[in-house]
């Protein structure tokens, strides 16, 4: 059984920098919302495709660390069909190889897997920072917008976990570790993740 | 400015255990309930007494890291003096030397120097079992004891945390860290924290 990091995360935290970082560090692969939307619009609903895709994949996708508003793409209504081939598609790709999720319900989905399941947070000075750090030129919001944003985001992310069955998507119980990055540096911390997934899947394998 | 970790826990989460092993790899001091109520109590209330012991305190107080429901004092009701004396010599440790304090408020009582601070929990079952494992042969508790003895113990210790001004003791953002402590073994697991205790200062200081 491969190894599976799950890893959700408040808008502005920096969980995806942390779960970049993390799966590059680990040599696992790393798949996000973007990576798992391009599969599914790709294939055109077609699963043999997805499945040939993902079999004959080596290398890593492309990705990026930084993430402004004007690169998140809100959350449309999704029919139920895209749901569904993206879970299958997530459950084929945590079969292939050692792996990193960030979001899209990869915890509850793959929960038979015993994946370790981490939460980043923070602040919400320290997300507004963040957000103001990354956006574009032409991104100009006041901090009652980014706020009003980061908040309309996350409650998209804690509805998308209900609709997979989990109530409880920020709730500590349901992770092994929660990390919160207002005071750190999240390069620095990466060490300390990798060495706490270590111990983590030499006791539950 | 010493560095100072304070670490609240669930009972049953080996909370307590985790503080001690940290406090040995890291070189730091140690810090709890029972070293502190000694203090009180030797001091027979007498504040220079406690200043001249902690100032010519250069050994080890002795601890031990098994602890259950036997050796577990219930919470009595406590005079004002004696709560406002512990806090005095809690910020006397801290002034002293880098040090970790499990319990007592310390998150609360020491915020102004920027205390790296984490909570450790597990799931129910993690913590009964871990209870029964450490109970002394005379100890013979149902399941459902154990469950109302753990549930009574955090409900004093959460109102222990609100009586010094802070209505957060098991939420995750009043934390830097988290841990959950159902799926790992403690020891295996220090060098994690020690990692990210070690950004933290880094950044913090």
């Amino acid at each position: 059984m491969n190894n599976i990091i799950t890893i959700n995360r408040e808008f502005g935290s920096g969980g995806r920098e942390v779960a970049i970082r993390l799966a590059k560090s680990l040599g696992y692969k790393y798949y996000d919302r973007a990576l798992l939307h391009q599969l599914v619009k790709q294939s055109n609903f077609d699963e043999t495709y997805i499945e040939n895709v993902i079999k004959n994949s080596n290398d890593d996708f492309p990705y990026t660390i930084s993430k402004s508003f004007s690169l998140y793409s809100a959350p449309q209504k999704q029919a139920t069909d895209v749901l569904v081939l993206e879970q299958k598609i997530i459950k084929q790709l945590a079969e292939k190889s050692n792996c990193v999720f960030v979001g899209r319900g990869a915890d509850v989905i793959l929960n038979d897997l015993d994946p370790l399941n981490i939460f980043v947070y923070a602040t919400m000075e320290s997300k507004v920072a963040r957000c103001k750090a990354k956006a574009s030129k032409e991104e100009k919001l006041t901090d009652r917008e980014i706020i009003k944003n980061i908040k309309a985001i996350d409650k998209e992310r804690k509805k998308h976990s209900l609709l997979l069955g989990s109530d409880a998507w920020d709730e500590k119980e349901n992770y092994d570790l929660c990390i919160n990055t207002s005071y750190v540096e999240i390069k620095s911390i990466i060490p300390a993740i990798e060495s706490f997934a270590k111990a983590y899947f030499k006791e539950v394998k």
